[in-house]
Order: structure tokens, then C-alpha cells, then sequence
């Protein structure tokens, strides 16, 4: 992975580096933690990617929950528990859900309690598992009391009893260790994976919460803890302008300062959409805050965006490019595309647009990116590069890795608390108050 | 269709009707428009939903190209040319892609030029497609230069080639009468449809471009249009405090005059999320522009975005919550839930949320959407409800036609033109000049 901003970002070098120097003890704090290898702080999380231990547990609950005959996996959680899992998986096999209708297994996510798509999951259970081995769900959630999650696996698992005699057999609980629903789960003789406490659902990605259902969707999870130890240390670098992920929430900072609300994530691949997502609320609920850390009232906060190149250039291009400045955008990519797909040297309809001839799917995205860097610049529009080295297990580790380094970094210099999320019991608080009402 | 905002929009019922009052002179003209009934001026797409002879044209060629062997339809066109097809057949079928692997048709977009995406739809076509009336290609792109949309559909056709002797007749063009492609395709005996010259991409849902694809999939396009209608005639009542559209409009307008700049459309059906996207578009191009109608210079806007209820309160909710209050919510829901599914009354896990008990799906959504409402309320952040009249091809229709109407009473109080988009030719520009240049 690299990262591009000179120039581009429009911040100078002087700001750059007085921001980014700050962060050297924030850095120096981090470098101990990854040193002690342990889960005391929430920054731990750190250390999830080399964690030999959990990476062996997780691997040997795949053994014993995978055969070859699993087609479905069901991964009920939301927020923390499935934005990561979802992001990996819509990477790496994006469209072929549909497109490729014998590749298995296939993932589906149950995260809202939306009953449209609980009616279909539920008679789509009933048709098609003909043998317990075809399915297996895992239910993700830290605190186990998740309104949504409770409700999706109460209603789902009324769907699995019409069709497995011993459900618990396909079923693994990921979630805090000693939690409600632990108990509950130890007393049926489920499987269970324990999260450690101290790390939040956003930083969860590396623990099992992603890597166990992730491994048993068949993808190489050493791979991706790979990539996101390579990039930890890269991370923790403590000469702040040779650690990508100090400069980068730097130039979000800056650019935050010149009036730029809004951090446009411009993913040009649509597969990394969930990605994208996933980023969203990693920035979005650790810094958007009513108070800072001296517990002054400030609602800080930067709003994060998702838009997907090129689609989006026919959506909401015009707003980026005329309307007003209040943008610092991300633009998101590879270098490297593996399908050299490309348009016929004879044109069926030919004379439409001469300049595509004989150029690659590739290549034409590679030259809208091109123009829209270059209008941006002409329109100052400030943005930074994150280019990342193909769309690969190990390149998303990287990524993962660095946003959230980045974030704790953010959160830093902005003085907020990155790890919490305070706010959200308003509304939990007056559900409940509704449910119990009625 | 009804829309809520009293008390909840933070606007004064007397600025309201200061503002919707200015409105009175356009409406007006927009009744001249829809009495007139002719393709003269941008705003003539309101009478679209009304055009029977375009009706009678779509359903003609929808019998000349549907047999009940169809089973896919790739529609290629990119922004306004798919982004209504799209969001009335996820909001529709939304998950049953994947979940009713025998539902058909399906319908596959081909928007981006994803060298993935088209390797994977190549191989698919290669793979599944056994006889000629399995499937359809709608190509969609008003000046016929488009190009993301001629790289698709000329590697497609490779594919299609390799399957299909004669692939003309399973190809329907739609484009501006006259443009190169309607030439060429003409020359070709493919099937044509015209749109109408002045109905920009993103107020087209209800002409050709939308209704031939949505038709040959299945659905009852009379009651899309019925509900359009119905919707028309509301939303250009000249008691501006009567129109859904003029009061959204001025809500939108004065929010922003108090620094609202972000209007997050949070829905809460994860089927209506591409229906929030045709917003996003909608709002952002029509919106953001730099110059106003006197040619100053403004840079005017509001960014849309897009949020799922009840998952996005799991990711940016935090950030809604106690971060920045520069945001304007419009919260969008049904009020009919067709399904019915609920939790056992027997928990498979007991104790986890007792206050679930007994309760169906559709009040766990409810419960958890008032709770955000009066959360909102108790910190002052403005927001307006919009609740359709169900999921249907009825609600959507209304839906549409309330949101196109809305959007051109909008650009009249921000005094720009919402019907251009100037800016995007600033990278559509260097885009042709790199592809010449390689």
C-alpha cells in the first residue's frame, strides 16, 4: 500500500509536519503496547494480527465446523460484529453471489431485523438444505443483548429446527467471554469463540469476530493478518512523516481546520464498497463526539462518505466538482488488475467513441481516475491517494490495519476519545422503554 | 405517500410559508407544463407518467422480446440510464437474487467498467445462457457516447457472440431519436426506443428508460405510472403548504440557510437503498453547482447521503448522535409491512432481551425507529418523515414523482439550474485526452 498526498492534500509541509510531530508520544505509547503483546488497553487491538493463539483456535473451529458439503454460511451480527467480515468477503468475491451460482460457500449477513429479508432467508432455509453440513451459522456479538442480533437468530433458528435435528451441532457464538449469551451457549454445548474484552466491535476485524467466519468461507486468513502486520509496523513508525497512517489522519486533521466536514471516501472499484463502509463507521463513531477528552462539549466529528468510481461520477460528480468545498477526498484503488478484459479490435457498433480501441476494461478506469484527479486539482479540491497493491487478503490486511491506526491517531490530535460510543444509548434506552411498553 | 415535519423540522410554521409562498409562480407554471402535455421544456418529465402512447410503445416491445423463457436482463447504462431501473428492482426483489436462486428474471446492471465484474458477467453468460430467449440486453445511454456504457456492452457482446447466432434480435436500444448509436443500431435492424430529447438522465425513470427494462422484468409498470400520477397532482397543488414537494423543498432550503449542509436520508428498509441512491444523484447533480442562474459564482449544494436504519445506528449513529449538527434528516419508512414474521413465543436462548418476546419483526424496526426519532428530538437535530404507502410499484411511483418535483421547487429557492451539469465535462475532458494520448 501506498500513500500519495504531496501537492494533492494542500497542505504544506511545514503544517505537516508540526501536526504529524505531535503524534510521536501517542506512537511511542503504541510501540509499547505491540511490545507487550497483551490485551490491557482498547489499543490492543494492535496486537490481534499476531496472535498465533487465537489464529490457532480459530483455524480449529473450522476444522471441526467445515466439510466440503458447506454451502451457506449465516453471519448473524451487526456494526462491529459484520462491517468487516462483509467487506472482506464483498472484496474478494464481490459479484459472484450471483454471477457464479456454484461457487461455495456462500456468505449471507442478517445485520437489521428487516422482515422482507428474514421471510426470504428463512423460506430459502426450508428449501434448500437438504443435509446439516450444508450450513452453519455463526452469531457474532460482544455483549450479547444486540436488540437485532437476538431477534434475527430467535427467528432464524425457528427456520434450522425445521430442517436439523441437532442445531447446535452448526452453530458457533462468537462473543465476550462470560457474557449472558456465553453462558447460555456452554449450557446447550455450542461452540464458542471468545472476543478479548478490552477490544471494540470497530477494532474487532483481526480477532474472531472476523477471522472465524472469514477462514471458513475458505480464505486465507494467515494471509490476511500477514498484511496487516507488515503494515503495522510500517504504522508505528516513529518518525511521524515516514508512518503513512500519522500523515494521513494529519492531512485529515488539516483539512478538517480548513472547513472540509466531509472525508469522501472515493473507492474506484466497486467491490470495495463495503470497505468503504466498513471505514465509514470506523471514523464515523470514533470521532464523532458531543465532548472531547477534557469533557468540554464540542461535537466534533467528520462525516464520512462512500462513493464508487465511476459510477458515482454520474451521480454525484457534479456536486463534488461545482458544488461547494467542504471535501477532503480519499481516492481508493489498485495498481495491479488482474483481468486483462478489453474491447474488441472490431467494434460491433463502431464510430461510437474511437478512443477505446484495443484498450483494456482496466485501462479505461486507470484514464477516468486520471481526468478526475486532474479536474480536482484544477478545482484545488484537496484529496490523497491510497493505493493499494491489488485486491488481495493480503492488501486488505494492510488496509485494515492502517485506517485503524489511522483513526487512533485522529482521534489524538483531535482530542476525542476513539473508542467509545456514548451517544447511541439515547436511542437504544428509549427502545426498550418501547418494547416493554406494549 | 405522507410527509411529517411539524415541530420535528426545527422551521417556524411562518418562515415556511415565507418560503414555500415564493414557489406559487413555478408551480403555476409547472401546471401550464402538465396541462400543455408536450416535450418543450426540462419540466415536461412530469408528464411521462401520463404518456400512454409511450406506455403502449414499452408494453409492445416488451411483448416482441419477452417470452417466459427469459431469465436475465442486462441492463447496461450508467447514472441516470440505470439508477432508477435499479433502485425499483432492489427495492422490489431486493435479496431475492440470491435467496430465490429460481425467481426470474433477474436483472444484472452493467454500469462501471469493473474489468471484474465484466469478467465474472462474460463467464456467466458463456456458462448459463442455452438458448437465445434466456436473456436480453437493454442498452441505455441518451447521447449514445457514453463510455463506460459503449466498453460494456461491446465486450459483452463478445461474450453473447460466442452463444447467440443472431444477437441483434436480443438487443433493445434506448436513445435520444437521431443520436449515433440509433443510427447505427437502426442499420443494424435492432429494436429502438426513443426518449425524448429534453428529459435529462436523472428525471427519466418514468420514460422509456426506465419503464421498458422494469416492464420486461415482470412488473406492473401501469401502477408505477398510477402512482406517479397520483403523486403529480399533490405535488403541484398551488396552496404551497398542501404540496409535499414545495414544503420538503422549503424545509431543505431553510435548513441549509442554517447550516444544515448534509441532508442524510435515512431509510429504513435496507431494500430502499439504491431508491436513496437515485436521490443522492438526483439531489447532488441537480444541486451542486458552481455558478447560479445570474452566473455568480456560489458553489451551491447540499450533499445528500445515504443511511440504512437500523444498521447505520450501529455505525454512524455515534457520529448523527453527538457529532457535528450540520445535517437535515429526512427519515423514509413504510407504514405496511407485508410480512408478518415474528419471534417464538419459546426463546431458543432465554433471557437475552426479554422485552422481545412475542413481538413480530416489523415492531422490533418500528420500536427501534421511534427511539432514534425521540433521540433526535432531544438533542435538536431537524428531521422530516416521509412514510410510504407500503413497499409497491404504486408507493414507489408517488415516491419518484414527489422527490423529481421537489428537487426542481428547490433549485428555484437556491436559484440554480437543476437540470445541467456543467462540471462534469472538466474530467470527462482530460479522460479523452489520456485514452487519445496512449
Amino acid at each position: 500500500m501506498e500513500l500519495l498526498y504531496q501537492k494533492t492534500a494542500l497542505v504544506s509541509q511545514k503544517e505537516l509536519q508540526k501536526t504529524a510531530v505531535k503524534l510521536v508520544p501517542y506512537i511511542q505509547k503504541l510501540r509499547r503496547v505491540l511490545k507487550e503483546d497483551k490485551y490491557t488497553v482498547p489499543e490492543s487491538s494492535i496486537n490481534l494480527p499476531s496472535d498465533k493463539k487465537q489464529l490457532r483456535e480459530v483455524l480449529e473451529m473450522k476444522k471441526k465446523m467445515v466439510s466440503r458439503k458447506l454451502k451457506y454460511i449465516i453471519v448473524i451480527g451487526i456494526g462491529g460484529s459484520n462491517l468487516g467480515t462483509k467487506a472482506v468477503y464483498d472484496a474478494m468475491y464481490s459479484y459472484s453471489d450471483v454471477l457464479a451460482p456454484r461457487r461455495f460457500p456462500k456468505m449471507f449477513f442478517a445485520d437489521t431485523t428487516d422482515p422482507e429479508f428474514l421471510q426470504a432467508l428463512c423460506r430459502f432455509i426450508e428449501l434448500e438444505i437438504k443435509h446439516p453440513e450444508e450450513v452453519m451459522m455463526n452469531i457474532v456479538t460482544k455483549s450479547g443483548t444486540t436488540i437485532e442480533t437476538v431477534t434475527n437468530l430467535e427467528i432464524i433458528l425457528v427456520a434450522f429446527r425445521k430442517k436439523i435435528k441437532e442445531i447446535e451441532k452448526r452453530i458457533v457464538v462468537t462473543t465476550d467471554r462470560g457474557s449472558k449469551l456465553w453462558k447460555a451457549a456452554a449450557g446447550k454445548k455450542i461452540k464458542l469463540l471468545a472476543v478479548q474484552p478490552v477490544v471494540g466491535g470497530r477494532y474487532s476485524i483481526f480477532s474472531s469476530v472476523g477471522l472465524f467466519p472469514l477462514a471458513a468461507c475458505g480464505f486465507n486468513v494467515s494471509e490476511f493478518c500477514a498484511g496487516a502486520v507488515k503494515m503495522g509496523g510500517k504504522c508505528l513508525n516513529s518518525q511521524p512523516l515516514k508512518n503513512p497512517a500519522a500523515v494521513s489522519a494529519s492531512l485529515l486533521f488539516l483539512n478538517l481546520k480548513n472547513c472540509k466536514v466531509i472525508n469522501d471516501n472515493f473507492l474506484f472499484s466497486p467491490e470495495l464498497e463495503s470497505a468503504g463502509k466498513w471505514y465509514r463507521q470506523l471514523m464515523g463513531e470514533s470521532m464523532g463526539k458531543e465532548k472531547d477528552l477534557d469533557g468540554k462539549t464540542v461535537h466534533a466529528g467528520i462525516t464520512p462518505t462512500v462513493s464508487i468510481g465511476s459510477t458515482d461520477l454520474h451521480s454525484v460528480g457534479q456536486l463534488y466538482l461545482g458544488g461547494p468545498a467542504d471535501k477532503f477526498t480519499s481516492f481508493i484503488y489498485s495498481s495491479k488488475i488482474s483481468s486483462k478484459i478489453k474491447l474488441p479490435e472490431k467494434f460491433f457498433f463502431p464510430g461510437l467513441v474511437n478512443e477505446l480501441k484495443g484498450k483494456t476494461a482496466g485501462e479505461i478506469m486507470d484514464a477516468i481516475l486520471r481526468g478526475v484527479k486532474i479536474a480536482y486539482s484544477n478545482k484545488k479540491l484537496p484529496y490523497m491517494e491510497i493505493v493499494l497493491d491489488g485486491i488481495s487478503l493480503h492488501s486488505l490486511g494492510e488496509w485494515f490495519q492502517y485506517k485503524m491506526l489511522e483513526i487512533m491517531y485522529l482521534g489524538m490530535l483531535m482530542n476525542v476519545n476513539p473508542f467509545d460510543q456514548p451517544n447511541v444509548e439515547a436511542y437504544k434506552k428509549e427502545t426498550r422503554r418501547i418494547l416493554l411498553s406494549r
